[in-house]
């Protein structure tokens, strides 16, 4: 299912992931379809950039349309008209950070829809229910996510970690169960997650558990929430010589191109972010040396450059200017947050293919 | 500059209007690029369309970055990407209701930008000159609007009516001034506009001035500002067996599948309007047989339909239900913005491709 095709340095690689819609080539940058789709971008413009999977949220599909909804639909990849890999996270995240009094217990996590304020519950098999039901090539484990801000202890750091692997054993055994009549094509790949916090021994062992379960790939959770750079880095550090070779490595909600680096130095194959997409609608968009520019400054008011020169983009390589696209953000039009996207997507697909092609 | 290729009914015409920017299969629906962009659309995604032709607001552009910031990034079209034609109108309509505290003399328009509160002043040779720094392919005389709500009386209708006339003449000198050093093919065309509210023998007259002053086209002002559909459509029909053959005649302001058949059907060549893609942001867009469709209505939750069944626009061709449209609207994404608009300018384009198939 995975397939490394070439290393670099101690621990990076490059590889061929085969998912039931596809080979796809890493390390790989997948932008956050939050929805279904990708914030002002249609389907084409996404594939276009070089992006080869798309991520959308379980925990906002769930609340609205509903995982029902799209199944009648005909699942995610009909809904969105996406034809490529997708992935669904587990939900968990979301839940933690967007929902309204949430409950922990040991059962799954009691929360309040934020806008409608119905109360909800998700578990670990309710999050595979749902995945499964959204259609998803590759899901999350449902996993107990504390933040890494110092109002957390080490006890419940601990406890989250402990809970994180008694879920997983509960998402693989229901992932089985709804699965058991597809054939091994047919069945999409799940991820296990791996906790910890920044606590190196714990990392450790949740990776060793996690490679040990009956899982297709492996997700590394709760960074890029709150902790510095430096801090990751020894994780991923920590990380890097212990992985398995056969499996993916998935780390989730990063995000910036000097992230992406440090990640797939160390080992990482593929990566999710708001961050591309979400900068790009507020007017910051990476050009050469991973140089961050913030179009709507007065320096660009006459500046007839791209983004970046030479990109290949629809953006830069059509010749629309900063002093075209500062105007249209000052303005308020809909098409610079588009443009500004398309850049950015393409420039972190671009940091990815300099791995396969070096 | 204009050909007729043929004929239908008592007054409908196809043709080719030949811009310096290449030729323009009439009937022709213009979608406005307000501030050098269509809304949410990139200008490959207007031009697959089957738009020809994008009109830009002199008012606008004048307001923000300015004529001379667009003039020194290279004109209209390297500023907003396009290659094909552009037309500018004269700024008229927007300073007469989007201008704080207008004031009207015979020398121009006083009136106050809305956002910053400064001055500003548009005189006919104002509005000849912003339209050149700009750089359209097509561009409108300045002339005197009122609205045809009842407060207006017929002497404020006479008096702008004489007005626009004074004001062609004026808007004539200065374009000859400003064109003098550019050959035949390198020159904008310039469009005098017949006003005269409801009247129709003000109307007629307007007309005859208008086709006898030294234009290159004729646009027909003050229609779709409130009056009924049975009151245009008199002042079309009165206008329809009077056109010289040679000049294209642009209808301001017309806008909705129902208004095109009428105008084209009385002689009209090209039209404009931000309805279309308004509408389509606003989740509302046409489908078979003229039917105006609201995508956020509850029947489309499990509607695996597309907008209209047939089209070959990206949206329909490429099965984007109108549950997903649906979906998209109610949490707010801006595809669903983009795609409605496509839909929506594919929809006019086509109907003025039928006239040039029959």
């Amino acid at each position: 299912m995975f397939k490394t095709t070439s290393t670099f340095g101690d621990f990076g690689r490059t590889g061929e992931l085969t998912t039931r819609r596809g080979v796809v080539t890493t390390p790989t940058f997948m932008p956050d379809g939050t929805r279904g789709a990708v914030k002002s971008l249609t389907p084409q413009q996404v594939v276009d950039t070089g992006v080869q999977i798309v991520l959308a949220n379980t925990y906002h599909l769930h609340l609205q349309p509903g995982e029902k909804a799209i199944k009648q639909l005909g699942g995610l990849h009909a809904f969105a008209n996406r034809q490529g890999p997708m992935l669904t996270d587990s939900g968990g995240f979301q839940v933690f950070s967007l929902g309204k009094h949430t409950k922990i217990s040991e059962e799954g996590v009691h929360f309040k829809d934020p806008k409608t304020g119905d109360k909800r519950f998700i578990s670990p098999e309710i999050s595979m229910q749902i995945q499964l039901d959204l259609g998803a090539d590759m899901i999350v484990a449902f996993d107990h996510l504390v933040g890494l801000d110092h109002t957390v202890s080490d006890k419940e750091v601990k406890e989250a970690f402990d809970r994180t692997h008694r879920w997983l054993e509960r998402c693989i055994a229901e992932f089985k169960r709804l699965t058991a009549d597809m054939s091994d094509s047919e069945r999409p790949l799940l991820f296990g997650v791996v906790q910890g916090g920044l606590d190196l021994d714990l990392r450790k062992q949740s990776l060793e558990i996690i490679q040990n379960s009956d899982v297709d790939g492996i997700a590394i959770g709760g960074l890029s929430v709150g902790e510095t750079r430096e801090e990751m880095t020894t994780v991923l550090q920590a990380l890097a010589p212990l992985y398995r070779k056969d499996k993916p490595r998935f780390l989730l909600g990063v995000g910036t191109p000097e992230d992406l680096k440090i990640a797939v130095e160390n080992g990482i194959d593929m990566l999710d972010c708001v961050l591309p997409t979400r900068n790009a609608r507020h007017a910051t968009v990476w050009s050469t040396n991973d140089a961050k520019i913030h179009l709507t400054n007065e320096q660009y008011s006459l500046d007839t450059s791209p983004i970046e020169p030479g990109c290949d983009c629809y953006a830069c390589a059509n010749g629309f200017s900063k002093a075209f696209l500062r105007h249209q953000f000052k303005v308020g039009e809909p098409l610079a947050g588009t443009l500004a996207s398309i850049h950015n997507l393409r420039y972190m697909s671009r940091l990815c293919e300099q791995y396969c092609s070096k």
